[in-house]
């Protein structure tokens, strides 16, 4: 790699207005993060969100409308990143009772929420029928069963899918890939349970069957897996056209649309898988004979993931003699594995680039690292870093919007970072810096 | 294994004050599990007050008295559990400001204090220093210059210590083995980096060497590697002396020590290590003419791990066939990944007992995972459990007192559960339990 390399901020992982000014500093929507560390503190996420609204308006052009994209609340959530979730016009997956109350409380419209989970309990369960959200996916007999009766109780009919494992398993690491049969989630098709779920859902009371659902893992790159996995669920609708008399207008095939976490790294390309995925759902119902539902998708990562950096204060730098005179350099940084336990949970890989100057150095064996008491605390395992990072400069780690935040912990007390949203040069909070008396409140 | 095995709570994993009574419920320290569920919610750490004070006192008889045993705060820090190892005698080691911090306000003397760190950071020196906390133990180059400067202007001599990287590495997971040389922590016996700080050190106008420092993984079960490492460190002090003329008082060995988290482990027997390390060290400091130093630890896991459960309620119980028609029963509860990501981290093993009743139904092929939308969300992941758990069942996890509680998160929004120490029949709030109001309140 030339040296100057350093200096470029790969487009396909960076944020959408990310830039190296020519004073070497990187702004994002025309902050500059020096500037965002200096009012903020370090470390600190750092939002696009125009970056983020740019990836809902792709998901929608290329599926056919904002309503059929549902934004994965898991990846990452606040109450304004509901609201620009429903400025969208997107839909909202919500995933747990607290989930759910934080979009309601954004004013987030019922309607256009779907709630999930495996083992979502009673209380969630009522909460999602007096709000009225507008589909419960079901992942179990007795979930249905209890849906049913607490529909009835409240006097409602609740709109639901059915969760289908298709028995396809997309490439991708063990603990995201989610679509085999040895899982938590949903009903096998190949066993005809799936079917049996579906024929309850419509014979009960208070249960209105309007589609099914399936997740064929996450960062997958094209529409192979998403394609075979809708194929097979097809297959299940023209069953249940055939035997239940029921036509379901919709099918929703989950996330897992990958990004690039690294230059070398392709994100998924929306367009082409939507219009391969678009395709070959109507070309199959055509076969089947039955109407095409449209198709629901639910992203998080490949909406919330890109938009952000963290950007974190260099600490110790330290030379160590590895294999054969090698010399590794360890830059230290103030943040670690409590703001990001991806790369130690599923090895992932980041880019990160120096952006308070520009470096001409050329670049040596380094790997950037946390402040924590353990060695694992490794955030970029093998890379090659300019030569002349020292204390006191900023290092910003891409990518890091969707489960990074979400996943993080108070390890070491260290208090959560900030988060910061930029757009069109201005700065403002999303999520205040944790403290020591946000910890210690706690205690009684 | 027979049916009724279902019932028994190994002594060597669960807390010590365990039992399960006549009538089917488990209890610890008197109170019963199920009460403590219907008082506190689920999921519910329960932490064994008697369990950890007396690790801390066999830790104490073992290694000659219990100043010389410093209980690391990364495993489980609150001000409790602070005020308790002060009221044991033992020293606490501290790797963060904010750890520094909850320790002073738990009023933990700063004299029996050790901080730790790769990349401590001004603020953290400072307030080591203006305490008078007992060692730094120092870990680069620039942080040694560093804090001679502070300790300078403050009119004070820091004591401190060296950490030195021995090259030995006891067999562990590799993201917790950390003696080799390629790692963020330490200076380089074998280059003689360790050699030049200790001679920095001793240089220094405000600081004064009393030892050096090693740690060589976690999750050890013998004294082999601790007597290596020992060896090797040992050599440096006779260098230190006879290049020096400076005879270093304690030599720190760091922590390791390894606990069962499965009936199949044996937990390190600290007696034994204890007796090995100690005549080693004795032994070794003879044959090279110098005095033995005392030989400080920093078990952290061994104390609070052992101590605590965490206690869950089964919600959805569902029945998924895998390979060749075998059926794997899934319980799901109402944590998870949240609470507990060593399993997903480490793929670390853990035992799961019914708390509420006995069971004599015969056991079949189980797995017990969370609540979180994500299939890699597993707590147990191949286990037998009796047939007949089903929803509304209370599920503990032992042995999860160390890195549960401290590495937790608010995945899904889930707000961390609540830590409760129970002691002579009596339970009391230690954490309350996080709610949607402590999720928002960070927004601005």
């Amino acid at each position: 790699m030339a040296a100057a390399d350093f200096n470029e901020l790969p487009a396909h992982v960076w944020p959408r207005n990310a830039r190296r000014e020519e004073d070497g500093v990187v702004t994002i929507a025309g902050v500059p993060l020096p500037e965002i560390a200096e009012q903020y503190g370090t470390p600190v996420f750092v939002v696009d969100e125009d970056d983020f609204r740019s990836r809902c308006q792709d998901m929608a052009r290329a599926f056919g409308g904002p309503q059929h994209v549902h934004y994965a609340s898991k990846a990452f959530l606040t109450r304004a990143v509901a609201r620009w979730v429903d400025e969208e016009g997107l839909s909202l997956d919500v995933a747990s009772h607290n989930e759910l109350q934080i979009a309601l409380l954004a004013d987030f419209p019922a309607e256009r929420i779907t709630a999930h989970g495996n083992n979502k309990g009673s209380e969630f369960l009522r909460a999602c029928v007096v709000a009225g959200v507008g589909h419960v996916v079901l992942d179990s007999d007795a979930e249905l069963r209890e849906l049913n009766a607490i529909a009835a109780a409240e006097g409602r009919t609740q709109q639901v899918m059915i969760r289908v494992k298709p028995g396809i398993e997309a490439h991708t690491h063990e603990a995201i890939a989610t679509s085999h049969e040895d899982q938590k989630f949903g009903f096998s098709l190949a066993s005809g349970s799936a079917f049996r779920a579906a024929a309850a859902a419509v014979d009960a009371s208070n249960l209105d069957l309007v589609g099914l659902h399936c997740h064929v893992g996450s960062q997958v790159f094209d529409a192979t897996g998403f394609t075979m996995a809708a194929d097979r669920v097809l297959g299940l609708y023209s069953t249940i056209h055939r035997e239940l008399g029921v036509e379901l207008a919709e099918l929703d095939l989950g996330g897992g649309y990958g990004i690039a976490y690294t230059e070398d790294e392709q994100p998924l390309d929306v367009d082409e898988v939507a219009h391969d995925l678009l395709t070959a759902v109507a070309k199959t119902a055509a076969e089947l004979g039955i109407e095409a539902p449209a198709v629901l998708v639910e992203p998080g990562r490949a909406i919330a993931g890109p938009g952000t950096v963290t950007v974190y204060e260099v600490g110790t730098v330290k030379d160590v003699t590895i294999d054969d005179g090698v010399t590794r350099r360890y830059l230290s940084v103030d943040g670690g594995m409590s703001d990001n336990i991806r790369p130690a949970l599923y090895g992932s890989l980041y880019d990160a680039r120096v952006v308070n100057r520009d470096t001409e150095a050329e670049g040596i064996p380094s790997r950037l690292v946390g402040a924590h008491c353990e060695s694992g605390d490794i955030l970029v395992r093998d890379a090659r870093y300019p030569s002349d990072i020292g204390e006191g400069d900023l290092i910003a780690v891409a990518a890091t919007g969707a489960y990074a935040y979400a996943m993080s912990s108070r390890y070491n007390a260290f208090g959560r970072p900030a988060v910061v949203a930029v757009r069109a040069g201005k700065s403002r909070l999303m999520l205040r810096r944790e403290t020591i008396a946000d910890i210690l409140a706690l205690e009684p």
